[in-house]
């Protein structure tokens, strides 16, 4: 990887710092400085407003529009139901005039400027000097269990200028997308509130309201759907503004302006800054006794790995089963806010481990929006579920079809995700309940979409692309053929299993589920063709991968970097050059159907032909470098994916944070160094500790209990708050963990 | 093929004659009885307006429009030079009041409705008579050799009608382009006169005059980009409107109202429609007299093998190197006007056996347009230059980007068309002067474009599409390879024949042509790799398809074409069936590489999997049917190929005629029934005559002589007007034509 961190925060265990202004780096700090709490994100854009380059970003989980120059394929299949997380108010919209001149940011004339996330409570501190005239600070914060509320403090205290000032603060509804503006209709608003609509009729309400430690002459103004109130006074003291704000929002659009009035002015009667601190003081202390991973003797890591455990239970915590984790967060228009096969693949685990009741709400988006994926299916003329590519409301919104019409690990991520969250909770009623309808339905589609060769002996996929984006339209990919079959037979599993019962019953007969479909999937498992090679041991990532015209990819030039911006589209598919892992995807996701030897070869064959362009690349190899005792090249992979944003390794961090890479970290350590495995017949740790670090330690929430795990060297330790219910498999061998402390003598593997 | 003609147009061999008005097929009538002389072209649209459906079009060869809402890619070689041609103003534009009342045409109510188009002098005469009150005639003529003038003669001859009448006619510039208004700019306009600008400021002017036979009352008026003369007269005798306009292009926009008002007035003072009639039949008597296809016993193909000589004179006669041939030529907006690699496989050939001058004007196209063609292959990361699939000024057009960067049909055409030009005219100038520059440059392509496979032993093409569209990204297909090959092998010809010669000398010099490439060139070739099964002598049209999934395409049903309209359209890519001739194609152009049985069994095997969906494919079939014994196929398909529009075979003429399927049509008669062979050492000849016709005659020019072929069961009968310079192959036989008649006997083959 021709990655180099551009490296400017300060490192520090449990904040984010960035001493003195860093104007090359001022939108990659715009995104770092992110906040978010699930139901809305804004991004870490300067109060007062910023003369260059800036994304000011605020958005709400769920809250979208449709383009307007959307260009309907006349082509069949090719969706045209795209829709796209839009900017929403900007909530801390500030102008400072002193005497009548409006005062602008400028990096030569301020100094002792510093900006801190702290991640015990969410608290962002911005603070700077301007000239000798005054300071001036900003503060932030989003309530992490009122979500709707939040927070900012503007301190300003006298230096050498003491006249009249006049501060403008409030909600600016004309924030751009892309760069383009007026996405907003402002349909009522009146003193310190606005009520915004989208195109497509979603509704987001805004209110504010303030206070001043001294005495200021005010007055309301709107205009041009901005809605502040203007204060002025005498510069002679420290004057502290306090501005509380409340966002509503309603997907369906149909709230009245008065009904939304009367609810925040309720809520605001005892909303207060200090009240949100305290809040969110508590909420991370709780997150962070059951959640943190510390790591001893890596201090960059730490932080790394802290700041991702942050952002993660900022973005998404389960609090609403419409939500979903965008590639993005809540954090910037990249990716447009949507949800790729991310959320089960790379965010599942970890939620999985640690709440599992929020993993089950990312699988009841899946449920809840199974309508959209069998239309979906319908357009791609098959049968049953093909769920989106990317996606906010459950239809396909991305815009290229070679992806949204080729890619079915989507819908193959959801089947195993039912799979897994069930062998790993053993919560059967979800599986009745929701999980065989689904799984019904995908099993339908990967029936349907299948062919057969020529003589019949091979069934798979025809023109796909699998997790491997570098190779776009090829048949027999054998991850997609293997989830296909897995897909399947699953299904036929749990269908044999609980056919008796009165709801799998119920979903058999609404989805004239016949005992000839099964038999037919059967026979399509039983020929599912999966390029292998007995005697290398080598699986074929698609056939005929193995006599693509060689690349090597340390010839390529570092500036040639990310390909899609500097090769032609077309030559980006048509080499054994991989952007992320597609065999070895398969064997993260069914390791333990794979031998040390075999997972040995194809990595080796593998990785040198990967050039992680994708940002979620790097976990995946660095899991199967520990495995294999790569260690080096095992920590190197997660120093990037827990830093990758920090030191923007990708280039890209300015656009907004690459969430579900930062999901993957977590995954990283806990499945790589940690040797967690969680796709066999019961949970298996192997924990191993880096060379370079004297310990690290992390959670896994199993079965209703808290197994705390600590890896020196030599020692494991467990520390389990109550019996775990299940057997688990340490190096190998079979442990019943007491509540207590377990001691366990590290062993190689 | 499941295509079924629609008839309604009456058979005869020199004319479209449509009796009695088809409303179902009003807008198939209008592309039916367009008009075009290469530089311009009309729709046969209603004069005085059709309260339906309709497609009011003229266009101009090379007049285009840049889309507005052209989204940019951000992938590099994504081609965003997109252009479409335009249309242009409505030069026929009548309005008839009856008193006050505006006259609209009603089915209901007319009756005698005729409308003929004459081959000999193209004139379009559309008559009919309104209830018991009046009859009206509409004729129309664009002048084949003063390619500015049009003309419209309106009759109206009273019934029981004695009254007021008002006729406004005039010029219209609100046409609509694909159902949208708008385009034109008018920048001056006087009585009479119009100057309209595109966007892209290129310019079209139009003036009139008009004759009337009695007097009128007459105003002029302008209004909304509209120029008219309105003229009011009693109807009480036969009232005849001669109107004559002129019609002038720029490119460039850079003429001045006043410089074209000057010339125009020129021209009209001698205009009239019995002058242009006059030259008109003169025009088409000295092209039927050199290029009349007779077929005795088969009326049907009689007309439309007419239809098509008719047509594709109208198209292009080879009058600008700076004109192309459209899909669709100048008689509708379908295919944006574009022109396809159709231009050199289909309709070269046409011109180089019967005007090799409009040949050669077809390749200084590509030559003119060279530099573009190497802006593009820059954008794809290649060397050399690389041809647009669809384009009207040279740059790139196809907005479908799997096209526009994987199909490279279009530049190996132009090396092939310059081969088989060359090898048929002995026109060695134009090879060193023009030719061999190209070819430079598309070898390059090849060589750049290409890749080895993993151990160096196939070099070929990866990820691209052949000609069959249907299978969309592909590595070694057999037709890309070949002609890859072909292109590189041909260019080291001409350099290791030429390379003394001082333009290929300055050539080299100034591409920088070294022998290093030459000999990377050389290694590519003798690697190609072609699929080929040395025992069943099959070529496998890529590497892989023999052993995708079979679709037996008789069971798709009828309802399901064109698949593109009905299949989600990643469905149409993955199956062992085919849209258009692939394998065969290159055996087509390559015919005398190959021995019969080769032929025969590829015939065989890929036939019954193709479904014809491109318009261009019967022609193909219908040759190798021809050759192969397969009568009554060749028949089948030839009957396709030359009624395709008059029949309405596939259901879109009303979105214009097949125009390089019109072309396809002559290659099919001549190369198939007649036999011709242009690929070889000898130009080869051995027709034979269908048992449903009497017999049949084409001429060929070749070398400066024609040579008038005519075939009966029994004998083969060749008048030729002077010795012919090369010997000739007939029946395998060599042949040295003295000028005067040569009778051969007819033999199988």
């Amino acid at each position: 990887m021709a990655k180099v961190a551009q490296r400017y925060i300060e490192i520090d265990p449990w904040k984010l710092r960035e001493v003195g202004f860093h104007e090359k780096q001022a939108v990659v700090s715009e995104s770092l400085f992110s906040l978010s709490n699930e139901y809305m994100g804004v991004r870490g854009f300067f109060d007062e407003g910023y003369p260059k380059e800036t994304l000011i970003g605020t958005y709400f989980n769920g809250i979208y529009e449709i383009p307007k120059d959307i260009r309907r394929s006349h082509y069949k299949g090719i969706s045209d139901k795209l829709h796209y997380m839009v900017n929403a108010a900007n909530i801390f919209y500030t102008r400072l005039y002193l005497g009548n001149e409006l005062y602008v940011f400028d990096p030569k004339k301020i100094s002792h400027y510093e900006r801190t996330l702290d991640f015990k409570t969410g608290e962002s501190v911005r603070s700077y000097q301007y000239e000798n005239l005054f300071s001036i600070s900003f503060k932030r914060l989003l309530n992490m269990t009122n979500y709707a509320l939040a927070h900012q403090v503007i301190t300003i205290k006298p230096l050498d200028y003491h006249g009249p000032v006049t501060l403008q603060i409030g909600l600016d509804f004309n924030t751009k997308h892309w760069g383009n503006p007026g996405f907003w209709e402002v349909s009522d608003h009146k003193d310190y509130a606005i009520l915004g609509h989208t195109t497509t009729h979603q509704s987001v309400f805004e209110m504010f309201q303030i206070h001043v430690n001294v005495p200021v002459v005010s007055k309301h103004t709107y205009d041009q759907k901005c809605q502040t109130e203007i204060m002025i006074f005498d510069l002679n003291q420290e004057v502290i503004i306090h501005k509380d704000i409340v966002s509503f929002i309603d997907k369906a659009g149909e709230t009245s302006f008065d009904s939304y009035l009367n609810q925040a002015q309720e809520l605001l009667k005892s909303a207060s800054y200090k009240e949100t601190l305290n809040q969110n003081q508590l909420f991370y202390q709780t997150y962070f006794d059951h959640n943190d991973i510390k790591i001893e003797g890596d201090l960059a890591n730490q932080q790394g790995i802290r700041y991702c455990l942050f952002q993660l239970v900022n973005t998404y915590q389960g609090v609403s089963e419409k939500n979903n984790i965008g590639a993005k967060g809540l954090t910037g228009e990249a990716y447009s806010g949507h949800a790729f096969w991310d959320s089960e693949t790379y965010c599942l685990p970890v939620y999985l481990f640690s709440n599992p009741k929020a993993a089950k709400n990312l699988l009841m988006f899946r449920y809840n929006t199974l309508e959209q994926a069998r239309k979906r299916a319908k357009e791609l003329d098959c049968k049953g579920a093909c769920y989106p590519i990317a996606t906010l409301n459950g239809d396909e919104a991305c815009d290229l079809w070679q992806h949204a019409s080729l890619q079915f690990q989507p819908t193959s991520a959801v089947a195993y995700a039912i799979w897994h969250y069930i062998k790993n909770t053993k919560d059967v009623d979800f599986l009745l309940d929701f999980g065989f309808e689904m799984l019904v339905e995908i099993a339908r589609f990967f029936s349907s979409r299948g062919q057969y060769n020529q003589d019949q002996t091979k069934f798979g996929y025809y023109g796909v692309m699998g997790p491997d984006e570098f190779q776009m339209m090829v048949n027999h990919n054998a991850y997609t053929n293997l989830l296909g079959k897995e897909s399947m037979s699953y299904m036929i599993e749990v269908f044999n299993k609980y056919q008796e019962d009165r709801r799998v019953k119920h979903v058999i007969e609404k989805l004239g589920l016949h005992i000839e479909e099964i038999e037919v999937m059967k026979d399509q498992c039983e020929k599912m063709y999966i390029p292998y090679d007995e005697h290398t041991k080598i699986y074929e990532q698609h056939e005929g991968f193995h006599d693509l015209p060689h690349i090597d990819i340390h010839s390529i030039p570092v500036t040639d970097f990310p390909l899609y911006s500097h090769w032609s589209y077309d030559r980006i598919y048509r080499n054994d050059m991989i952007k992320q892992p597609d065999v070895l995807m398969f064997m993260f996701l069914y390791n333990s159907h794979f031998d040390l030897e075999t997972k040995k070869v194809n990595y080796d064959y593998y990785e040198p032909k990967t050039i992680h362009e994708s940002s979620l690349s790097p976990s995946i190899h660095s899991i199967f470098a520990a495995e294999l005792g790569y260690t080096k090249q095992a920590l190197d992979f997660f120093g990037f994916a827990t830093r990758m944003d920090i030191d923007d390794y990708n280039r890209n961090t300015k656009e907004g944070l690459h969430l579900t890479s930062i999901a993957a970290a977590w995954v990283n350590i806990v499945y790589g160094f940690g040797g967690l495995r969680s796709d066999g017949e019961m949970l298996k740790l192997s924990p191993m500790c880096p060379n370079n670090w004297s310990s690290y330690e992390f959670t896994i929430h199993y079965m209703d209990s808290n197994i705390r795990v600590h890896v020196t060297k030599d020692e494991l330790t467990l520390n389990v708050d109550q019996k775990v219910k299940e057997a688990i498999l340490i190096y190998d061998k079979v442990y019943h963990l007491e509540k207590g402390i377990t001691k366990i003598h590290v062993m190689e593997h």
